[in-house]
């Protein structure tokens, strides 16, 4: 049959509904006699895989399920492609890689697992966090590299909270997002831009047969657009991300958020969270928000000076509180640790590396820091410290110290990892880094399969989701880089699942 | 019109389904004409109000609306009335109580307000938190003592992660709930046991309008009973408590209490939240699950020798860990600091106190401890280190520095406040202690009207809820002896404002 056939045909079905089925709340039956409700959906569009966002977990799946000769389309709310794994750091854990081998790096799923679930503060749901940290390195592999061309920079960055080095990176999400665009355009996956769900559609047994949306859709005009209903022969694929941009949904969460900044675009918002729970997804996890910790109030959203800050002053340098000018946390602990320190101390770090721990990394956004002035050069450390109104002599101070610890290699004051790096040569660089909202740990619960989990605890048919939009894998704190590994792992068991259907 | 012909009358009525109407995501209606069904509901009784569980916020509900003279129902699935409620110690935090008065103890709604948000880590909805601190002395002073005739002990205790002695006391939650079964049936209130609600009825607009329910409703048998529809003319009232009894549920929000035990009784379980969430009810903070520090591994349930634990051991005396024979806690701290903290341990605490801080707790629990020897008495330090295998010179030492900071007033160690009270007078006393999963601090979002809150962020009309249903009130960690304020001033207040609609 023809698309244009496909798109002429109508699908006639009665719904009957059961007892067991409500409206929002509406009971439709009230005996053990099931009324019908018989009615007829113009279905405008028929594909086997409907994937709702264009972020790296929604083409990782539309990409699967491509592969496995589905007809597949991505719809995505936004005018631009990618939402916020467009903007992000390109940063990706992999345990096991060939890279940590050639510079002798012992690393192991089973070791990336230990790490998620003691920052997650062991919330995870282990089979879901075990399936990611099992597949990194066989899909990143298989898919990123081979298949898709994503371009790694060859570094192995020790980041945060991680027992060792293991994150690659492309240096910004759009790198991914583009190679993954030209492959499943290769496969024949439609991608199309401002196309907004505003309903999920079931039959008369819940299970998920299609989506209303609205095409042509104008961010924030809910009205807004042509509706059309498009018909999922296999399956949906939930890949909305988070809701960080959302203050209503987050401040519902963690009321502490009212007035907190955040790095995401505009457009991580809750509408399709939400339509999810209305179609009987079970919420998981969902008051677990992420701040990160290194962003700079100094620039709007994710911005630039993160890149000097968390690969640079966290790794060769260090950070301080400018009303005491002292170091005041381990730089490597995890995103909550390091947030939780910062926002105690009542003003933005500090973050500080001289001219040998700078030049340790490359970063095209570091420059970019420079640009915009998120990130300062100073010649001697007395103008460094008069630009933070820090205390010149107890910097000085701080700074023999930390280059005593980094001599013997242990931080018996914060525990750190040190990379052995002293500050002492000029210039010195610096940026000011206060968090904002970054993730939501929580969202709709999954199977390893990527598999919707209903509020009975039963698989929703015909629903899957994977990405930000899911709870369980983080657990109560994510980890750097593992945003992206979920995305891929689950996007790509999402698509071969709901493609195999 | 009389009851025998409410029953006999049939509410016809069609319901009209508009475009936003969702059957557990089924889609019902295509297009911006509405469909409609129509379809008659047998109402088999009609009351104004309609409350589901009987436990301390439902009958606090109850009375109100009766109050307001309302026609009202209360609904229990279990066998006996009251829930966890019948079950618990019977402490409710009060703020600027005359009992507090008449001991000179300063204290204020805000004091405890800002107690609840430290221990809430801030998560707290404040103007509902507010809401139950502003109203625990006036509510439990009109309705408790005045309305119902609640009797309290007169003592007004200090407990753990309260700035000052606040909590008044019944001993048994019994109390409080036989009172108000009491009062609530001279107004006429219908109390009906083992009467399951299995589905929230709204109609065309999402306006709940009534419950099926399941009569002579067998606990855990979901299909058991003789369905019946209720129609609410004003408004359905949530009140069915939390989930800390169902395993499935819980392990789901914190993987790790998967094989904890629990306080509660049997019938604290997820139906009812699945329900309401199923119904369009927002969910807040599910993932925060309450351990009680205290409770004895040596009894079934809540048990009895808590009592002894909090009141004395934690007041007057100490806790020690077995391994190491120390003190390694504030023992007054939240109940999260001290659950983890034995969590920590590895290992049961042992809770001890001499004859002199025992001799100053009066409590119906103890002597039905000491009978089940979940609690022991000990004539000397020897007799008492040798049954919990502890190192008696240690347990010596740790004693004679408990007895200097003691005496001094000021736990420099652990920075507990200090009652003055050392441990040197025989006979001894001591018990076990090991978190069990005792109060989940989420549930569905209300407003401070009691009202629900949908996913959408507007008021579901016609839909109430009080408690432990509840999420937001207490945050991430509910402090001790404020689950019944909650219920209390909640459950009032839903109960004014449904028999108000």
């Amino acid at each position: 049959m023809s698309n244009l056939q496909q798109r002429r045909d109508f699908l006639k079905r009665g719904i009957a509904l059961s007892t067991a089925s409500i409206t929002g709340g509406t009971l439709l039956s009230s005996s053990a006699t099931a009324a019908t409700v018989t009615e007829d959906i113009k279905w405008d569009e028929h594909y086997d895989v409907v994937v709702i966002g264009s972020g790296l977990a929604g083409l990782s799946a539309a990409y699967a399920a491509s592969e496995n000769k589905a007809s597949v389309v991505v719809f995505e709310k936004m005018k631009t492609i990618g939402g916020n794994s467009a903007i992000n750091a390109g940063s990706v854990a992999v345990a096991g890689s060939d890279y940590q081998k050639e510079k002798g790096i012992k690393d192991s799923p089973e070791l990336l697992y230990q790490d998620m679930l003691k920052a997650g503060r062991n919330l995870n749901h282990p089979e879901l966090t075990k399936h990611v940290c099992d597949h990194t390195w066989p899909y990143v592999k298989e898919y990123c590299i081979d298949k898709w061309g994503v371009e790694f920079t060859g570094q192995v960055i020790h980041v945060g909270g991680h027992s060792v080095p293991r994150v690659m990176s492309t240096q910004s999400g759009s790198k991914f997002i583009n190679a993954q665009v030209d492959a499943c355009k290769k496969n024949g996956v439609v991608v199309q831009t401002r196309t907004m769900i505003d309903k999920i559609i079931s039959d008369e047994n819940n299970n998920v047969i299609g989506v209303r949306v609205r095409e042509k859709y104008r961010f924030g005009k809910s009205e807004s657009g042509k509706v059309k209903h498009i018909r999922a022969n296999k399956g949906v694929v939930l890949s909305g991300g988070g809701f960080t941009g959302d203050q209503r949904y987050v401040t519902l969460q963690e009321p502490t958020l009212q007035d907190a900044r955040n790095t995401g675009q505009k457009g991580a918002t809750s509408e399709l969270l939400i339509e999810a729970l209305k179609a009987g997804c079970n919420p998981v996890h969902l008051s677990w928000v992420q701040q990160y910790p290194l962003s700079s109030p100094d620039e709007k959203g994710f911005g630039f000076a993160y890149a000097f800050s968390s690969r640079a002053a966290c790794v060769h340098g260090m950070l301080v509180r400018p009303d005491t000018s002292k170091r005041f946390m381990n730089e490597l602990g995890n995103r909550k640790q390091r947030a939780d320190a910062i926002i105690a101390s009542g003003h933005p770090a500090i973050a500080i590396a001289d001219s040998v721990g700078f030049g340790k990394v490359s970063h095209s956004k570091i420059p970019m820091a420079l640009e915009n002035k998120s990130l300062k050069k100073f010649d001697t450390l007395e103008e460094l410290a008069k630009e933070y109104d820090l205390d010149v002599a107890v910097l000085k101070g701080e700074i023999a110290r930390y280059n005593e610890l980094a001599s013997t290699g242990k931080d018996v004051d914060f525990n750190r990892k040190m990379s052995g790096v002293s500050i002492a040569k000029a210039p010195f660089y610096a940026a000011r880094c206060y968090p904002k909202v970054h993730h939501t740990m929580g969202g709709v619960q999954i199977n390893v399969h990527g598999e919707a989990i209903g509020l009975d605890g039963e698989v929703i048919k015909g629903l899957y989701a994977a990405g930000e939009m899911t709870g369980g894998v983080h657990g109560a704190v994510r980890l750097g880089a593992c945003a992206i590994a979920d995305c891929i792992v689950f996007g790509i068991t999402a698509g071969k699942s709901v493609s195999a259907a």
